[in-house]
This record gives C-alpha cells, sequence and structure tokens, in this order.
C-alpha cells in the first residue's frame, strides 16, 4: 500500500486519511463505488512549481527565442525582443498593463503565442515540449523541470489510486504542453490530462490526416469551465479535489468530497505567496475545506 | 478469452483477428504498448440499430410531447404539434426541405431542441435518459432499446480489451445521451464516451455548485471534428477504428491501423441502406479499410 511518507502527522494528514477510509470501506454509509472515486488535481502550484514564473511561460520565451532566431525580421519586434534578451519583465508588464486597462502589449503576446506553433502537427507540438522537459532548468531552484514536482502531493497521487481512485489533471495550463510529461512524473497518462488548447483542424490526404494547431484558443480551463470540462471529459462529479489558486475555487466547489488548498507559505523550501488565491482561502474558511500548509503538513517539498 | 463467437469465418474475421495479433505479439515488427491501444467506435449504425429513426430522436420527440402535454400553450405549434401526433414525417420532412434549401421547419426544431432540457441539471436529464432506456421499445424490432445493439461489435469491444485495448465510443449523438447505457450495454464507461453536446454553464451557491444545460450546441461531434474530439479526450491516434457513414470518414482516415466500415446489406435481420455512407464506401474501396458485411460477416444481427 502506498504510503504518504512525506506528510507531516496531525490534522491534515489525518482529514486525507480518514477520508478515504470513510469512502472505501464495505458497509461505510459513505461508501463510494470504485468507478465514482474520482480525483481532480490542479496542476501549476498543486502539483508542480508555478514561481517565480509558469513552467509553461518559460518554454513560451525559448520558443519565441528561437523563432526570432531563425527569422531575424522579428528580433526587433515584441514580443520577441524581449524573449530574446530575456527580458522576462517585458512579460510581466504585459500583465500588468491589462490589470490598469491597457491590453495593448497583451494583445501583441497573445497573438505571438496564438502563432507559435500554428499549423504545426499535434506530434510536431509534443516533440517540442519533450525536447524543452529534456534540458531545461528551474531558474532558482537549479532543478530540471521534471523534478519540480511536490513529492508529497505526488505520494498523494499513488495512495489514491492504491485506494481505488482515478486521479485527473483538470489545470489552466496547456494540455498538450502537459500531456508529454504527466506519465512520467506523475503517473497520469494523456487521456487524463484536462487543459487549455489552441484549436485544431483535421487535414485528410490520401486516405491518411493529421491534426494541425490553429492560430486560436479554444479552451481557456479556468474557473467556472473546470467544472464544465470535468463533466466534458470524464461524465462524473470528483469526490476529491486538489487546487490553489482562485481558479480552482469552482472546482473544488463542484466536489463532493474532500477539497484541499494548497498553500504556499513554505519560502525556506519553495515560495511563499497568497496573491492570486484570496477568494480560493476565503471560501477554505467560510466552506471548511482543508488547507495544506506546505510549512507545516510537508515533511519534504521536492525529492 | 473473450471470443468473436458471432462472427463467420472468412476474411473480415481474419482480418481482425490478424491485426490484434500483430499489435500484441512480443517481438512483432507492428507490436503496439498496451497503453496506445486505442480504439474507437462510432455508436448510431456501428454499436446499435440507427433505423428508421436515431434512437435519440426517439427520446426527443417523447420529449417534446411531454412538454406539450405539460404547457397546452405549445400544443398548437411546431414541433410539439408534431411529436404529439406522432408524426414523424414532419421531421423527416424539416431534413428533406433543408436540403433543398429551405431551413425554416429545421430552426423551428434545433431552437424547440435545444430549450427542451435548457438550465437542467446534467443529473436530471441523466435520470430522464435513464428512465426512457427503461421503458422505451425499437418501433419496428419491438425489442427495447438497450438490446439493440449488434451482438458482433459488443463481442469485438470484449475481444480487444482481452487484448489490452482501451475501446472509446466517438459518435455524432449527444455524449450526455449515451453514458447513462453504455456501461451497462457496451461495458464502456461515461468518461470514454466522446459525443455532441450542448454548452453546460458551472453555477454555484454556498460553497457548492452544479452544471446546468444551455440551450446552444457547443459540440457538433461529426466528420472532420470526430479526429479533433478523439486528440482532445485521449490524445493518441486510435490503432482501430470503427464506422458506417461519411460522419466516420475522417476518423477512419486518422486512423493508423485497422478501420472498420459496418455495411448495412440485410434487410432481413436488420435494414439495408448505403444513404449517407457513400463517401465512406468509396475512400473504404480506394483505401482498403475493411468493410464488415452484416448479412455475410455476422451468424447473427442483436442477442
Amino acid at each position: 500500500m502506498a504510503e504518504l511518507a512525506s506528510w507531516r502527522d496531525g490534522p491534515t494528514k489525518s482529514a486525507i486519511v480518514d477520508f478515504v477510509a470513510r469512502v472505501t470501506a464495505d458497509g461505510s454509509p459513505d461508501f463510494v463505488a470504485p468507478e465514482a472515486r474520482v480525483a481532480t488535481f490542479d496542476n501549476d502550484g498543486t502539483l508542480w512549481c508555478e514561481k517565480p514564473m509558469y513552467i509553461q511561460l518559460d518554454f513560451i520565451v525559448r520558443r519565441l527565442a528561437e523563432k526570432a532566431a531563425e527569422d531575424p525580421s522579428l528580433a526587433g519586434q515584441q514580443p520577441y525582443q524581449a524573449a530574446t534578451a530575456g527580458d522576462l519583465n517585458w512579460f510581466g508588464g504585459a500583465i500588468t498593463k491589462h490589470y490598469q486597462g491597457d491590453d495593448s502589449d497583451l494583445k501583441v503576446l497573445a497573438g505571438a503565442v496564438m502563432a507559435l506553433h500554428a499549423t504545426m502537427t499535434v506530434e510536431e507540438h509534443a516533440a517540442l515540449v519533450s525536447a524543452f522537459y529534456a534540458g531545461a532548468r528551474h531558474p532558482s531552484l537549479g532543478r530540471p523541470y521534471p523534478t519540480c514536482t511536490y513529492a508529497p502531493m505526488v505520494e498523494l497521487l499513488r495512495y489514491l489510486e492504491a485506494n481505488g481512485f482515478t486521479c485527473y489533471i483538470v489545470s489552466g495550463g496547456g494540455r498538450d504542453f502537459m500531456r508529454p510529461i504527466t506519465s512520467t512524473i506523475y503517473g497520469i497518462p494523456p487521456e487524463r490530462v484536462v487543459g487549455s488548447a489552441q484549436g485544431l483542424k483535421f487535414e485528410g490526404v490520401d486516405g491518411h490526416g493529421d491534426l494541425l494547431i490553429q492560430p486560436a484558443l479554444d479552451i481557456f480551463d479556468d474557473g467556472p469551465e473546470k467544472p464544465v470540462r470535468i463533466w466534458s471529459r470524464v461524465g462524473r462529479r470528483p469526490i476529491l479535489a486538489a487546487g490553489n489558486t482562485n481558479g480552482d475555487d469552482e472546482m473544488l466547489q463542484y466536489t463532493s468530497g474532500l477539497r484541499l488548498l494548497v498553500l504556499h507559505d513554505d519560502a525556506d523550501r519553495e515560495f511563499a505567496y497568497t496573491a492570486g488565491a484570496e477568494r480560493a482561502l476565503e471560501h477554505a474558511d467560510k466552506y471548511g475545506w482543508t488547507v495544506v500548509s506546505m510549512k507545516n503538513d510537508w515533511t519534504s517539498v521536492f525529492d
């Protein structure tokens, strides 16, 4: 039986162990049949590190710089110029301006991001993503990105599976950015990865065909869209969900059993922040969700 | 090991058995790892009977009549009037007019269909669907609808699973119309049912929430959309697919291994028709897909 070895004994670990015991014990009034033991996990900040920037943003910045290197006419334009210079402040600034009511830089960025992989096949895109994972490292932790997963959360996935649960990733991040690595780092296969995605178009030639990436967003899998995508993909309501931001609030509301909210309060071992999690934390307090303190509940953060 | 007992010995059965042997034998040059053994099946006309009308259309007509009975002000309007009178010709006529360039009746029908379950929860809708399956019978075969599945195709699902395949339904029919029955009749759980769907909206109250059906189509899972939805849901290219109409043509093109096209040529035991399958049959001939003759390849059609 998988163990929660990196979870410190205390009320959080007990809440998990007790919940799992209640839904799995034969004859328990809260028994849930194995096929309905669905658990959904946000990815960025819940299963792996999201600071100082989303791992996918690092991939995008590198890809923009590669594109500018291939086509020097782009090098003087944003966002290629900032990407080439490694000027991450420009990217952060585009978001800040957006919140100040000025969408000009965000539109420039979104257009370039949508064009980045447009008309590639999904397999060509997956190969670029795999190459990134094989080489890139976290800028401050110094670890390869595939080792930036939270050890206690990966243990939780195994613990739930050992108890008959089926675990899904339900992330605002890119579905096809996660899929090439999730089997390796989480033991979660592509069919159980739900996330944001650009449109796809089928193109057939001589009895064979491919899916080509289109330069427009098809799904933004965040906030109220998460429960919708869970139903679309799974057709069941989760009995356990874990998240860490306001983007997970509706998924947690939709979940019928144990709701876990990961609190980033460990500046020594990871990062300490609550920005973007205000509403979820308020709801955790109001509705009795289980807050997971990285500092107090986990004996180690990374493997 | 599951057997293809209702398949007559001959080239079609051999094509299936030989393909499965090639992709599963250790050391075979065509070996496919179990996790990549994905098979996708159309539903209407491939796994169960679609004549004289789609089973879902029968459900819709009954629901329209129920709605008119609840609200007599609707009884004089189309499509409620036709539904109440059991006048299926009106529904067929709406389609015929559409092909003649007159969308007026089709628009009336589509509006009523989209409104039929609007703002219900997905669970309320599932209960109505389950009640339909519990009571309704096929109009000419006289069988309960859940027994209108093709026995040889259900055997094929079990045969593939016994050989490490994972089978999905990928249908132009309603995802949430199929899900309440697929586990029972096909052994395929809701998370492996892909289909058309109305939009959904999350509504949360006091820390809990539900998904409400919206009066607009979100996904029409047919033709070139089928490979797109397969990638979105599964993240892998099928190595086996089965269909029976032009709406399955792109899914079959997208499939890398065995392509099966079910031919309805058995007026005695089921129905005989090729309307709507012209392009797929042409492609089967041109690209060497395997045509399954219901008359010649199946010893029995229904259980």
